[in-house]
């Protein structure tokens, strides 16, 4: 056993409440269901009147809140047992569900069988759900039968929460989000068996969202590692979580991160069927990928991607390139494929994929196993062409009721990266995208979740619905906790600049508040409304003589040559920096 | 005397050469000048026939170097005597400037004269040069007469290195050059007291440049610090520096950053203008601030940034914004101008600004005193207005043959940014754009160097010519070495990611030859073509077992799922990880 390989304990997990902050919960007006968001509180504007002070209010600014209960102080948080079931009685309302006797993958249950695992298990292990025979149950199901859920006013109140306080009208209404799912252009990522995950929303008509990565490989990290780095990911930011983990117990170690993660979990089914072949690609079989699946939908695992568009032709395209295949799933398919000279089993078994997963409502997130690793090989035939096999397979699950959605690139030079888009659109017929970067330079490892927050700025301006998050250590090594964290803040800066440019109702309220504070020397508001509050007050105190409590200046230009101290003197709002005097 | 404020010492500067490097030299082929390079040698890439293995060389990266005499081991450095002079010879061929018997300004002299400051004024200080009376000597006259200068040859060896060495053919040569700066479509700083600066050009048929921020505050650190400051701008990539010191000793801090600064130097004269009038804006005047133009003139800045544009029917318009004038200079000269209810001095007087640097050739950046600082503000009416006045002053610079680039934002959302190279290309007839980021959010302090990066990126492939770095710090504090160091880099991407968008003849070579280092597992060579070789390096290394010497995988994946060895194992190019099994 790996020496970090051992259960998590409580001290380890980070529950440190935002500063200046309130957790909060909005009720629904549908459902008996309440949507979890974090008020930032807002000190008053003092301005003089008549040599007097005057106290001005400053609204709240309500943020989306990714946290989880872990940044509610109220909340009693237990690792061992899991978070809250929030879910699991709007399933049941449904009806369309069953509970099973046990877990059905052969996997799974010679997992549970296996003493030797005890030491390390997560214990309170719920018997899954499944679809009842003859029924569905997926959001895309429902929204098709213009049946409303719960999870629907859940992420209609969510993304709605700065805008409606504000007065600001939007069109993000419950049957809007129903709207959207049953078109293909949203994926609200609700597995049946992950019921402690607050749910969200996934499309261009909404707030852009970002996933992070996490997972041990076979040379590093552990479960305790895992689960505390699945938290902080949330507290941060991180919309949704992929755990890519490849190392020993990935089994293990995901039911633990789903049992503690209040935001949907991705995986990449594949990396787990090769460790069951011991690393040799030639060794998988379908069944073995099959059994998969079933083991990960009966955890709570809420979407796959699957690498099922790369095909035999393609194989030679990528040969071709400078950087070959940059996938790992790619890589493993296409070696697959070429070993056996047969057609990508995933790609042939599409359909029972489909009938599979759907009884879950695990959603399928059709990876780009052809992505381009570099500037050179951006936009090629055989990106291009696997793009065009994936929307043919995106339609194909959409008459499954699976939803889908879709991956893109990778490494993309900035004037490319409108032509991903568009085609995306046109091919996947509005299916959401969700793209890794693209970083726009190869050239600045050590930099990466930059030059990838660029491309992703852009993109998601142009309409990626989620953006896959890079670290600072992106091709050089696996993210510590303060890479997640950099990158998320990264990721969350990209999602935000497109929402800004998208015009996305409500996004610049935050924005108004940081500028007003700004202008009017409220430093604690500024460091409370950042995306990072610590970082900035960290960095604001390092100074000799910083002094956020009304000083009317910074150390950064000293008192002679404050702009904003000679702006304010020049007659507009006489603040607070003349109330200190 | 500030604790800080004495000679600095020649330990303290960085003069590690970078790895993997030689620093080179092309000779002219108009005039003897010697253009230094960053050549990076790679190793060869061994693929195995027969099995035997077979090297195959990979060609030399030649990199833009803007870090002077101090990455040249070969080099002499003696900070006390400053860099090697390398321009005088050129300017004395030309003949058209006289040697004064010392400095003119009133200022200068009394500075001289004090000898409280001998303890900490640079020694070796040369008597300034200056147009004799009746000849015109800057970059843009020369063109204009169809003369082809050293500085332009210089530049366009310097413009041209990867791509002549890879056989690509483009359209800079030294004639190219000259029409660029004759249409005033690119400005060549170039102070003939600023002898030892490396030629550079500033347009945006070049590549794109930054510009870095140093500078010591009231509260903060001094001469020997900003020497160091400099020296490490330059060796990251600050293809210009300004010196924003508003402290102590301005004049003696400037004085050493010159002679020791192998890039063009730039001021915001008024900051120092503002000191000599104890911070008062309204006791500024026309004869203090012409006084510390000829003052810095003479010491051999190389642009100026002056705040022409602000004018009194604007200030009404920026007292409706969100956050009143964010620009320093900018709420200078407006609470000069409303105090005095006067027109402000630097437009009133501009034709007599132009006439007095042309005779140094220190260019004119004309500074965006209003530029929004906040979302809220962007693209506004005091933003908009205060840019056509701008552009009807660049033509009027044009008459004097002065060179002359414009400043832009600041705060901008991505969709907004357009319209402002759109409006500054049309208004200012094509002079160059210098532009602040943008920042395309508020909401990030602690990462604005990102923020504004995003929008850096953005504006730069649509044609602005040099960006502005934003470090970390922005908004909070001054920026400390490292702050310098991730700031430059960040903004390196953002500039590299322009020219790639641009399709800048040459600028993908170094993204291939890292990709192909990338896929042949050359981890050195990786380390040597960063932007930051000391970064990747570092991070590489922080992961146990990691082994830079052959490794056939990194720790990120593991051996079982490195996509680009499977990838070669599908059939293209065996390299070095076949090698080494």
């Amino acid at each position: 056993m790996n020496k970090t390989d051992r259960k998590p304990q409580e001290g380890l997990i980070t529950r440190k409440p935002f500063p200046g902050s309130e957790k909060v919960y909005v009720k629904g007006k549908l459902f008996p269901i309440e949507v979890p968001m974090r008020k930032i509180n807002l000190v008053d504007t003092v301005t003089m009147q008549d040599g007097k002070p005057v106290h001005t209010p400053n609204a709240p600014v309500y943020v989306y809140d990714t946290s989880g209960a872990y940044s509610d102080p109220s909340a009693e948080i237990d690792l061992h047992k899991g978070l809250k079931d929030i879910r699991t009685p709007w399933i049941e309302r449904r009806g369309d569900a069953e509970r099973l006797s046990g877990m059905t993958s052969e996997y799974g249950q010679a997992r549970l069988n296996d003493k030797s695992l005890d030491a390390l298990r997560f214990e309170h292990i719920r018997k899954p759900l499944r679809a009842k025979d003859g029924h569905q149950l997926s959001q895309m199901y429902y929204a098709r039968q213009g049946i409303i859920t719960e999870e629907m006013e859940y992420v209609a109140i969510r993304e709605n929460q700065n805008a409606e306080q504000c007065g600001i009208k939007t069109r993000i209404t419950p049957e809007f989000v129903r709207e959207e799912i049953a078109a293909g252009r949203a994926v609200l990522p609700a597995n049946i068996n992950h019921v402690e995950c607050e749910p969200m929303i996934i499309g261009r008509n909404f707030l852009t969202k970002i996933n992070t990565n996490i997972g041990n490989s076979a040379t590093s990290s552990g479960i305790e590692e895992e689960v505390e780095k699945a938290v902080w990911s949330c507290r941060w930011g991180g919309d949704t979580l992929m755990d890519l983990s490849t190392g020993a117990h990935i089994h293990e170690t995901r039911e633990w991160i789903i049992r503690n993660c209040p935001v949907p979990v991705g995986t990449v089914p594949i990396y787990q069927a090769l460790e069951k072949v011991n690393g040799k690609a030639e060794d998988l079989t379908w069944e073995i990928f099959r059994d998969t699946l079933i083991e990960q939908c009966e955890q709570g695992v809420d979407y796959f991607t699957i690498h099922a568009g790369v095909l035999l032709k393609y194989i030679p395209m990528a040969k071709k390139r400078l950087t070959g295949i940059v996938s790992r799933g790619g890589s493993i398919m296409a070696s697959w494929c070429q070993h056996h000279n047969q057609e990508n089993f995933i790609y042939t078994h599409f359909d029972e994929i489909c009938e599979l997963v759907a009884r879950y409502d695990t959603a399928l997130s059709l990876g780009d196993g052809l992505r381009p690793g570099s500037i050179f090989d951006a936009n090629d035939e055989a990106q291009f062409g696997e793009l065009e096999t994936i929307g043919a397979l995106a339609q194909r699950a959409w008459e499954h009721n699976v939803q889908v959605f879709i991956e893109g690139p990778g490494h993309v030079p900035m004037h490319k990266i409108k032509e991903n888009m568009d085609k995306q659109l046109r091919d996947c017929k509005e299916a959401p995208f969700y793209t890794l970067g693209p970083l726009v330079t190869d050239i600045a490892p050590g930099y990466d979740h930059i030059t990838s927050a660029i491309g992703a700025s852009l993109i998601g301006w142009y309409g990626t619905a989620m953006l896959c998050y890079v670290t600072p250590k992106e091709h050089l090594g696996l993210p510590e906790k303060e890479d997640v964290r950099v990158g998320i803040i990264t990721y969350k800066i990209a999602a935000h600049a497109a929402d800004l440019a998208k015009g996305h109702p409500g996004a610049q309220i935050r924005d108004d508040a940081m500028s007003k504070a700004r202008y009017e020397f409220r430093w604690k508001d500024q460091f409370n409304l950042a995306l990072d509050p610590d970082r900035a007050f960290e960095y604001f105190h390092q100074r000799e003589g910083a002094n956020e409590d009304g000083s009317k200046f910074c150390t950064m230009c000293g008192p002679n040559f404050c702009a904003m101290r000679i702006s304010h003197d020049l007659g507009k709002g006489k603040c607070m920096d003349e109330y200190s005097k």
